[in-house]
């Protein structure tokens, strides 16, 4: 009988078990030492064997069944089959069927240092709190309540915690209402469907940041809005050329980030914040303010929202606790005027009937308890830390010429390469030596940003923000060494 | 001072606590019994007097100053306006901008049994093994992982065991792929947004169950879809009058519930189940198996899926631990073909990044460590109970001309009244006694069906099964009693 051990089972790759027990048995096929009618061992045989789970060794034979290798007969055992099958012929074309793929991001291979994710440092995460204040949770009381069927507009406990609080810090009003989502990416959709997919006709566009985080833009024009964008500096959305957007489109709504926006970092000015909110009014714009980095500010003083600063009550605010807590744990929520969230429980109900309770709950007593302002106080400085080193390492290292914004919190800033180096072939250089990092392209509402790039340095520690930038100024220089002008060294301006 | 202890605040009703308070003392404002320019205690001293949080308080007064009826002044306190404010003149007219809004079930003051809800009892809830085994999870070092952000395609290890546990059952093929989604709602959603809102122009119909889940027919219709309709029976859609649909209109989609059909309880035969998926090949209509109840069958052996009897391998097929376990983790999958899965781990992404990660490692320890199946026994058992009485309480107590659907599991029936006898107005007197169900017109695809009703047992003891079908005999006899012509009394017909 063969020996089935030199098949090698690896538990960390990416390919499950199952299936590289079964490639490994095809391989002993397909190298004759198998052989065509030969009887494998009984599953329950081959997993004591090899140290396995039987239903593993049970999916490897039934992937072997069906691709025509094996063939099993009952009480007889399993046999390899005499002729391999072909694929059945009937197959849909679903490539004709369904709508062509966006490009997802590729992941670089071998990256030590990345500076393209704008997620927390997994070690950052309070692990002891979460699991003394989940543990409370589940011993509670309430428990059935969390795991019995829900309502779509949220964990009750959770949904009055929130207003009361966004009531009492005059973030909602009276007229207002909540609802809590799977984070702010199925607010956005649930709003993009609202006001675009079932509401055809008439205008129908958006006014967004350029440039902004692309699941946004992709949300809006799935859902058949009209893109319409303005260009982001350091300081933010310009009013100025919102106006004419504006005047000239009559769009029905603007979604905007005022704090720490991604990917920029910028942060609006009082003075843009009340500017935008006229604007909206005189305009009739429907306002979506995109608040969920606001917490995490590093420097200088708190700016109201422009929600608070609305005092028609109609802005649409978007809050979450992924960025600032757990984001493997799916929890927003949306203020607004009581008819829009009725119809966000509608849409909602529709798409999923509620968000997850039990992360609802857990989420609740980590807010009551005090722990997620604990978090949030860490995460500051160790936040403030961060900014410093990485603004400190950009001047120190891009090379002359580039540009960067300077935020005062959140995760990421923004970087202009000097022409003629593009973000993609720095990309490419600097993935070679383990860094890597997204370039403008994935930020587009419409421009092309191929001197832009976001660095993300949020997950990071200094000591990686300080490797990982000198090694992103060196592969410029090189990249720059490779055309036929090498531009002078000049001190980096900061993109102010 | 006011007497503020006189303000009724009740935790257990509808509207949060600051609300309850805040128009307790706009009240007293109203009866004269606080006067204009008066002060109001400080939200401290106000919640040490009443036992209330102080945010409550704060959130209470927040309000009144929205409003205008409380105004603040920095460091001298909170008084009683002089004039009410109008509110702001400048409101958005929302109801000009949003679609209308569908009307939600409505639900029935002082229900003491209730046919109306799909869900299971919250007492069944294996309560301590969910306990034991959550504690297990966020004890394991997994636990970071499961905090940190994730796939779209779900918490891998879950996502891994699915997918072997579906291969070594004959389920899944390796042409397959499997994606986690928030229950089977959110796979219907995205299915729907992927064949039909993304996707226009052509053919786009699909075909449904008549009756059927209306949030199966709503999101549909919501994306745009030609609903097309099949008569149900007792023993579920008929596949000659599905030949006759699929010839003619030659539909991009078509949805069946083979076993335990929500809401009729009907299975579909082996040899209807044979005939639907060669149907499905024959008029390259894409098959959705909507297999969430399978699990719970009480009675007779098992049928295979329509999935694992579709040679081509096309069909897609939808299931869910909802049903099964704990409602309110909201955790399901889809199984198909690699193209399928791609295109909804893309729309996934863009609808709510992923599914919350927690519930799913939980639920994999569930079923990893046997509890679910023993959970699933038991409910078996207790479900074959409540079963056995429903059925014996529809021949005892339903009016002589009603017909009955007999399932063999899942947790519903249907029940057509005799004419003259239509379901609204028997729900009107049978909640007048504590009891209400829903009428057949919630589960029109497109046809009405006035006399239908569905009878949800699977979260009532069979005390209360009993009880609330002697109740519904009586209303009925009581209602048919109030027509001219009083129906003879004839033996009850089973719908078989």
């Amino acid at each position: 009988m063969a020996d089935f051990s030199q098949i090698a089972l690896d538990p960390s790759a990416d390919a499950p078990i199952y299936k590289q027990l079964a490639d490994g048995i095809r391989s002993l096929v397909d190298s004759g030492i198998i052989q065509s009618g030969e009887k494998l061992p009984a599953t329950r045989e081959l997993a004591g064997r090899l140290g396995l789970n039987r239903t593993t060794v049970s999916a490897a034979y039934a992937v072997l069944e069906h691709s025509g290798i094996l063939e099993g007969h009952v009480g007889r055992g399993s046999f390899i089959a005499k002729l391999a099958k072909t694929d059945h012929p009937e197959t849909t074309d679903w490539d004709s069927l369904l709508p062509p793929l966006e490009s997802a991001v590729p992941a670089a291979p071998n990256v030590q240092i990345s500076f393209a994710s704008s997620r927390p440092a997994q070690r950052s995460f309070p692990l002891a709190q979460f699991r003394r204040l989940t543990k409370e949770v589940i011993d509670s009381p309430e428990a059935a309540q969390i795991l019995q069927l829900g309502s779509p507009h949220g964990y009750p406990p959770l949904r009055r915690f929130l207003f009361e609080q966004a009531t009492a810090s005059g973030l909602a009003r009276p007229t207002d209402d909540l609802i809590i989502t799977n984070g702010c990416q199925q607010a956005l959709d649930l709003l993009a469907r609202l006001f675009f997919s079932e509401n055809r006709g008439g205008n129908n566009g958006v006014v967004l940041e350029d440039p902004v985080y692309h699941g946004l833009v992709r949300v809006f024009s799935r859902a058949g809005a009209n893109i319409l964008s303005i260009p982001v500096d350091a300081a933010g959305l310009d009013p100025a050329l919102l106006e004419e957007v504006l005047q000239q489109y009559r769009p029905r709504l603007l979604v905007v980030t005022p704090s720490f926006q991604n990917p920029t970092g910028a942060t609006l000015s009082l003075d843009r914040r009340k500017r935008i909110v006229e604007l909206a009014q005189r305009y009739s714009v429907v306002l979506v303010e995109n608040d969920i980095y606001s917490e995490l500010r590093y420097q200088g003083p708190s700016l109201p929202t422009l929600k608070e600063l609305d005092e028609s009550g109609n802005t649409i605010l978007l809050r979450s606790y992924s960025k600032v807590s757990f984001p493997g744990l799916r929890v927003g929520w949306v203020i607004a005027p009581r008819p829009v969230i009725a119809h966000l429980a509608e849409a909602k109900q529709l798409s999923d009937l509620h968000s997850d309770q039990l992360s609802q709950a857990v989420l609740l007593r980590f807010a009551e308890s005090g722990e997620l302002t604990r978090h949030l106080e860490r995460t500051r400085t160790a936040g403030a830390d961060r900014l410093t080193c990485v603004l400190e390492a950009c001047a120190r290292f891009l090379p002359a010429g580039s540009r960067f914004t300077r935020p005062t919190g959140g995760m990421s800033l923004w970087v202009e390469l000097p022409a003629p180096l593009l973000a993609d072939s720095l990309l490419r250089r600097a993935s070679e030596r383990g860094v890597d990092f997204l370039p403008g392209r994935y930020f587009s509402a419409r421009r092309p940003h191929t001197h832009g790039l976001r660095l993300s340095f949020g997950g990071l520690t200094p000591d990686e923000i300080l490797r990982g930038l000198e090694i992103l100024g060196e592969s410029a220089r090189a990249e720059l060494a490779s055309f036929a002008n090498v531009a002078p060294l000049e001190p980096v301006a900061a993109l102010v």
